[in-house]
């Protein structure tokens, strides 16, 4: 039975705080058709990432925000169901970004086609998409561990986190995580072989990092801002590096709190550097080409919370800025 | 008449809160003979700078703290009265850190000679010395202006902030000093050539920068931290670069105070460096032959404040850190 009604969500209002599932509505529309150059695909996979929150919060940002009433954007591992572009035909599996719906129009330029015999598809949103390369961009290029040092992560289980510590270990470092519950911190120590773990819910987190980093912090890969990063900083070493990747205990704070006192910068002549994974996709090649051996030989492991139905995002979008997922969210939509 | 007693400022108490001149004590000592590969110089100048609260703060920095009963650390120039080092002879000026003491004695590595006839020996504690180096390297090897950017800097009437001004200026950027009184605004602006200065003490500081810094701001050259720094972050351009060489705002808190939010450094994958001058010594070299020229053809101009007589040095190094120093703080002990 050919599938001839589109299904999508859009944003209905701009959130304040933590987002509600009554700020999306799910709806019906048509099914686009592609125009020269672009691909029709039929959506197997959603991701779900933390960044989003700032594109649906009407405030400026680093890219162009989603509007009320547009598709909620995100990226997507699809199958091609029509093409007006040479490279791709009715049937690859492709990566790319149609946001949150069912059937999405992408301009050829903007899809990488994905082999499913080198790994599952779905990887292409997580371990080997955009988290993955995040992780391997941000703690290569700006943390530049030295075997030895230790490196700390934050949101340690998550899609980035977690690919953070592994290379991180690969680079002979000694890799403490933070996470949200005791199972994520058992996972990132028994599963995917991190040194030890902070429970920032649980444990006195200047004390419990002392604790786990007894030779200091060179490295710590940020992705929560907030109350993690200021005891961080009280346990850096001489010329510490911090790349800022996120800061997900903000995202839905109605007004900017204060941030850690930066002192032990200055006096460790340490550097924190945002980034932006969008300026680094000259890198997707040696990330491919190193994580995706990685994968398969089994040395980088990945976990995935997969959601079904893509009624569900909304709500699993939340628990992820909730912390209550465990692993990289993806939303399934379709079998491919 | 031959002097034979020297004269020492020493540590009578780590100072708390803002420093007191109780917190010192003036003494006579025995002048020190120099042994083998040492030399004993007069001190003629003392350099007055804001690191040295931080060195007797008695808490853990960057570099080896004060001690109750110690001289207190300090850059100086003096005249060699004896050596036992090939390389220097009685009458040699040299530039060096014997510390707040009329006599002192030093290895002579540790010891440049001065030719007097290039620039006032004095210069070799400020413009053409440390704090030259320190805006040397912090703005262009960590604020890497372009032409046409633009760079702020705070204390910009200070020792450092002059000459990051004008070497920003000089690299065709748009320069906005931040500074504490009419007067050293003026001064930058008119006597150093900056494009504007904002009064912190008397303007609002987001809304003076925004105006001052249509375009945004691209360096920021912090040596004050606290709300100057907060101001800025709210308006940086992407890739933004603030080397952090101060924070003269905070060290005398008692409690270090929360610092700014860092949300912008991450949507504008900006840089924040802590760096520390004994760091980048290597560049002394570049240094001195790039500023010599300039200070000799007026290219780069400077200001000294000169107290006399080193009872004077407590008095000043706190009006130091209250701003009402306005130029390069040096005491003078000895015609040279």
């Amino acid at each position: 039975m050919k599938i001839t009604t589109n299904h999508q969500v859009r944003l209905r209002r701009h959130p304040v705080g933590m987002p509600r599932v009554t700020d999306f509505e799910i709806v019906d529309a048509p099914i686009p058709a592609p125009g020269e150059g672009e691909v029709l695909s039929r959506t197997l996979f959603l991701s779900l990432d933390p960044y989003m929150r700032g594109r649906i919060s009407g405030v400026r940002s680093y890219a162009a925000g989603v509007e009320i009433g547009q598709v909620i954007v995100g990226g997507t591992v699809g199958e091609v169901v029509e093409s007006r572009h040479a490279a791709f035909a009715p049937g690859d599996i492709v990566a790319g970004g149609v946001g949150w719906q069912a059937f999405g129009v992408a301009k050829a330029a903007t899809l990488r086609k994905l082999d499913p015999r080198q790994a599952p598809v779905s990887t292409a949103l997580g371990v080997l998409g955009m988290p993955g390369l995040t992780a391997y961009v941000g703690l290569l290029d700006i943390g530049r561990p030295k075997s030895g040092e230790t490196v700390v992560v934050s949101a340690a289980s998550g899609a980035v986190g977690a690919v953070v510590g592994q290379i991180a270990k690969l680079k002979g470092c000694r890799v403490v995580g933070v996470a949200g519950t005791a199972e994520k911190c058992a996972y990132v120590v028994k599963d995917l072989g991190f040194d030890a773990c902070v429970n920032h819910r649980t444990q006195p987190l200047a004390a419990a990092l002392q604790q786990a980093c007894p030779n200091g912090i060179d490295v710590y890969f940020d992705n929560v801002g907030g109350p993690t990063l200021a005891a961080v900083l009280t346990l850096i070493n001489v010329n510490a590096r911090i790349p800022l990747c996120g800061m997900i205990s903000e995202y839905n704070a109605t007004e900017a709190p204060a941030g850690p006192n930066l002192r032990p910068l200055l006096f460790n002549r340490a550097l924190i550097k945002g980034f932006i994974i969008s300026d680094h996709l000259d890198r997707m090649g040696d990330f491919l080409r190193d994580c995706t051996g990685w994968v398969q030989d089994g040395t980088l492991k990945y976990r995935e919370d997969v959601v079904t139905g893509l009624d569900q995002a909304p709500a699993a979008f939340i628990g992820l800025l909730e912390g209550k997922n465990f692993g990289k969210v993806v939303v399934k939509l379709a079998d491919g």
